[in-house]
């Protein structure tokens, strides 16, 4: 089990949800999440640096975001993730997010993990969607070999030859990981699949395998979310999710908040 | 919801267990097997004729294999599944199966599933190990359009670029099969892991997503198997299975026999 | 080296160049194909059992087709190669064709690999498109192990996770073939790349790493066949392909036709 | 055409072959190679920096390699080519080498990218190895966005289902972007199959098909290499991979130096 904070762990009987933007987009819309869900999630997602495959799209809030997130958090305690890109946004995220995160891109970057594991923070560090499991757990290696012990893993789904959804969710991974490592391990259902309507099923799938906790996206208004609008859930089905998830937890002997 | 026989249906409230040897080696080995579960399972999966990377490996016991299973079912009714592998097996492996099933190999063997759409048996059509979504559907379609509707599909894993697990489970898959086929959905956590640790954490995933069966390999003495040893599991650790998924099953409103 | 008739062989020095239809749909279409090329090729394609991922689309004329294929062989003399689908299909096609293929689909179709090891015509086996090596020689194996020695190993492509071309030709394992094998092995960029833009490169590339042969795809108005438009070759093209790839064979101390 | 300086180009009729170590291990193992090789090849390849999977292996010398690179160049006048694995390598790298390299594992570094944008110094963008056509061009784009079009593509090989080669060397995808891009490609077979006796084949494919330049590891005794010694081709080899890629790069009417 891994102490996140004060109040909070992960890899024990609780499962660790963490919900939230795929990217901050304005305070209105962080305030409407995490006025909705403040009381049922334990992180949330907040993302400012956005990876993106075009230049010319969407990259991110960056600063402006973060102060977003410090407004929000003047109101509600609520814990934060937020990823980080590149070594030079280290410090000033750390400001700001109680959990930092290596996005599945950046998995091989190695610059970037050894600095991360000369960090304080807790690191979600996702696999790289066509990463081993070996060459995952040596990247979460690099992190710990400087110092770093508080690595979380998140299985985010890998590529393979079939369009019909954005990746495919590897469970057997989780299941392997759980067997073979200490470390917590989560599961990002949304990015995995790539479409709202099949992440809830997904989700109490990597709850009744043994994941330790989920990361869900989800917008006030889905289909104008600037990024990965297909996946995000509304605040409505977000809680359908957690009512679910949790009669699955359950079933396995674990709980939600 | 798909009627299998009198008694037995797929689709429904009620999770189909098929459970057996990955391939029929003795009346005493299947006695074994059948003497401890017939009570738990719906189905008992009973190969004789085997499809091997290598030419120079058993290749199933055949007709000798049949004749095994005749004489199993003259003292446990349960309900058997094997395989065919060329249109030539289908009258004979007809004469002593309820269920015919067409392995991952032949999933694109077209006049096979041509033939078999003339059949009357129930056929379980497990998917390509690297066939798209689109495929399996028409594959389906194949059988469908010869005359036989009682098609179900099973996700039986896809290859990856990693070798950790033998394939990777695809439960995405089985979450979207579900949204837009009406056809039944089990699972086979077996072959997508190869490895008996991880099978029935993988089977409380697939039934915590929606799946409508699970198909199991155990043997008495699992590692004296001849084929897929490594994946099956001990009959007492199949009891173990079958009590976690039920927990799972119930707390998504499904049950087990 | 292996020899396919008196006149013919495959693995010298000599490229073996296959090239004709993906699928026969008339004699006019047939007469023009063959009028064309009849000299600059060794072996003509002429597909009448078409594998198609749907069955409600074209499934290849069948006999009618080998009709065809008989009398096109009355007026020139040119060996012809189809595809067998199934083990009834092997007697009447082998009143017509010179050599079988095996299409990627049906690699794994063992059944139908021991009845064409009992064959006397040489066999194109075509690598199925997620077999690995070890599969694919084992495959040839099953066709060996019962009597036939005549096999010519085809890499036309596997899968991958980027859609830009339909799969990817995978020149490595033919590299890798021709050092661990003594079969033949030709390739197919058509099937590889499905883009008729990129078939000519892609035959110069398959010649100069040390493929025995080439299987193309042509038709006398590409846009208008019925099967694989979009990727076969005009019969200008196909002269133009001829002439680049000869200068290549030179250049590796080969020679075509 | 792009002019990498006053004498080099690359993307017209001349091939550019980039030749040298995985990593630079000593002054005389530089030696042996530049000595051997200064007047056959057009870029020396040098890297210090090594994104290695596990933290435990082999680094690369880092500025210690950099003072050989300097020392080796005193001597030959050789254009050197090294990796560059974070932004804050970039000033110190670019004093020593002439063309600065992003790995496969950086490709989706979109924070480097940028910052090699800023640069004067041509980049050599090696694709990720499971990015698809299009996200390999849009990394390039990253670094054109940002004001520098001295963009050279590198295919190494992709990920598959096969562990026979390291990777699949994806040839279609070179074909494919000739005909997309102005940008130069050219092709790493040593890092695409990690077999030494498939590298010279796969580089005549390569320029069969239209490669605008090679990049080839050797080693003056391959098996004491630190890293990647599986596919490092002796000296004598490399010599012999010359004299073959020649031929076949005249017969598609191309040269090398």
């Amino acid at each position: 089990m891994l102490k996140l904070n004060d109040q909070l762990s992960v890899g024990g009987s609780r499962i660790l949800i963490i919900a939230g933007a795929c990217a901050v987009e304005s305070l209105t819309q962080m305030k409407s999440i995490v006025g909705c869900l403040h009381n049922k999630i334990d992180v949330l997602r907040c993302c400012v640096f956005k990876p993106r495959t075009s230049p010319h799209t969407f990259q991110g809030l960056g600063v402006v975001g973060l102060q977003i997130v410090e407004q929000i958090q003047q109101t509600y305690k609520v814990p934060t993730i937020t990823e980080v890109m590149d070594i030079s946004q280290i410090p000033i995220v750390s400001q700001y997010a109680d959990i930092l995160q290596v996005g599945s891109r950046n998995m091989h970057n190695f610059e970037l993990l050894k600095a991360l594991g000369t960090s304080k923070k807790p690191i979600v560090l996702k696999r790289g969607f066509a990463a081993t499991i070996e060459e995952f757990l040596m990247a979460a290696e690099y992190i710990k070999s400087f110092g770093n012990d508080k690595v979380i893993l998140c299985e985010r789904g890998i590529r393979s030859f079939d369009s019909s959804t954005r990746n495919v969710l590897d469970l057997g991974a989780v299941v392997l990981l759980k067997k073979i490592t200490n470390l917590p391990v989560i599961v990002d259902p949304s990015h995995a699949c790539g479409r709202r309507d099949l992440v809830t099923d997904l989700a109490k799938a990597a709850i009744a395998c043994g994941a330790d906790g989920l990361m869900i996206e989800c917008h006030p208004e889905p289909d104008l979310s600037i990024t990965d609008a297909a996946q995000a859930l509304s605040l409505e089905d977000m809680d359908i999710l957690l009512t679910k998830v949790k009669l699955v937890a359950e079933s396995v002997g674990r709980h939600i908040c």
